[in-house]
């Protein structure tokens, strides 16, 4: 019997082998300056940071600590947004309260110390973010452990972090609203029938069919996102294959990474729930 | 900076991800009945056996527990041989004491109830194995916890058990030999250049080559291991590609499950000693 740690860490390394996953590292593909051994040893880094979201210190700290672990390797980011959705389903899991319910628990918790840790997060590694507005800009992620000052100011909890790019960040919306997605994509996970790897294939199809990758929007462009939506549509109804959509976006650096982190997210809580592998 | 036990852990990923490993479970290929993604969860399942390993524990409890943590998930045995290497390496790591003479410290300190933790694991899982000779019938490991008396009226240690299966078990051999491959093939992957899982690949391709892998030998006869150890000589010489003889294998069930579990150990030291991925 795994426990929440172990399962988050399994959540991590099913969701980089799940294939195909068009855009992203998987199974068989690597990006350029990304490989796939990279992102195992990012979700065996993760570990004791993980540990301590099961337990019972501040959940910013172990956020930061399961980040610092996961960037110590040579190929920089790999499961960021899966952490940070993580952070709260894994604390949710760590007291036995697994359940949209619980994890917003979780998230109301959260003070202005854990939203210190977060942006120290930054830290440790680089992570491709857009500009914020400009009335918050001393609030940028990208500052980092600078930005503390500006936290303590306001006095802002993690919680309210992400509620202010909750519109622009898939991840940060499943925080603010009760982490819908995660857990519906958790049941299509355990619905679904066949090998778990085809099942993350499936399931990162669905998610990115139903709602544009706010990675995507962010990286390559709103109308690149329309696209990555519209044509993971196509595959789920036959009319591409998923193996030739896979190749063509690794190749225009289309990435739906934060599709990847609902899919991470979601094993997690489909795992937690008897998903067998 | 990772532990010994997520160092064990990666390591035991790194294995399985690794290709071409002809006739292996790779990142490309899956067996009928053995799934890379049970690799996985095997792999994290025995994270809490290693734990114990590379603490102050019996070394034979920490096996077995890393042998029911491992064959929690479908597919039965995946990396029993690995873990049998892992057990010493990981002890003496965890006393600092990583060498050929330290993991023989950890071999000759094993006792009685080690050998019964042995024998214990294979009611965990199914592992293929020979018969052994007649007279010692009764320490047959496939008659799992049933071999208790048998080995208390012997007074076997975990260590004399090895020595009797060395001439026809290669993980026995390093065991009984102080590990010289394993180290032999740690210094290769450091020596080595390039992605760790295209290193990890050429270990095994040169362990292979080296010499005749015993799984092969017991499952499918001496002169399939012959072959194999000829072939994997040929794709080290340009002579033959590695992907082509991957595939045949895979489909002839030509399994070279030792020198998988070398690759594991060797990869194990050779993080310890500053391979990064």
């Amino acid at each position: 019997m795994r426990s929440a740690v172990q399962n988050a860490v399994l959540a991590l390394l099913l969701e980089v082998a799940g294939t195909p996953k068009p855009g992203n590292v998987d199974r068989h593909r690597d990006h350029p300056d990304l490989r796939f051994e990279q992102f195992l040893a990012g979700a065996v880094g993760a570990w004791p940071g993980l540990d301590r979201l099961a337990g019972d210190g501040p959940l910013g700290e172990g956020f930061e600590r399961a980040v610092a672990g996961m960037a110590d390797q040579r190929g920089g980011n790999t499961q960021f947004g899966a952490l940070l959705l993580l952070a709260p389903l894994v604390r949710a899991a760590g007291r036995g309260d697994l359940s949209p319910a619980g994890a917003s628990r979780a998230v109301e918790a959260t003070t202005v110390e854990d939203a210190v840790s977060f942006y120290r997060a930054f830290d440790h590694v680089d992570v491709a973010v857009g500009d914020p507005p400009e009335e918050i800009d001393d609030l940028d992620v990208r500052r980092g452990s600078d930005a503390t000052p500006a936290l303590r100011e306001r006095g802002l909890s993690l919680a309210d972090v992400m509620a202010l790019s909750a519109e622009v960040d898939g991840v940060a919306a499943e925080w603010v609203g009760g982490f819908e997605r995660t857990f519906e994509a958790a049941s299509w996970l355990l619905d679904d029938e066949g090998a778990v790897g085809d099942r993350a294939s499936r399931v990162f199809l669905r998610l990115l069919a139903d709602e544009v990758d706010t990675f995507v929007a962010e990286t390559a462009g709103r109308s690149a996102a329309e696209e990555a939506t519209r044509r993971a549509r196509a595959v789920l109804d036959g009319e591409e294959r998923g193996e030739d959509l896979a190749e063509e976006f690794v190749e225009r650096g289309i990435n739906p990474g934060t599709t990847a982190d609902l899919t991470a997210g979601a094993l997690f809580v489909a795992l937690e729930r008897g998903l067998e592998v």
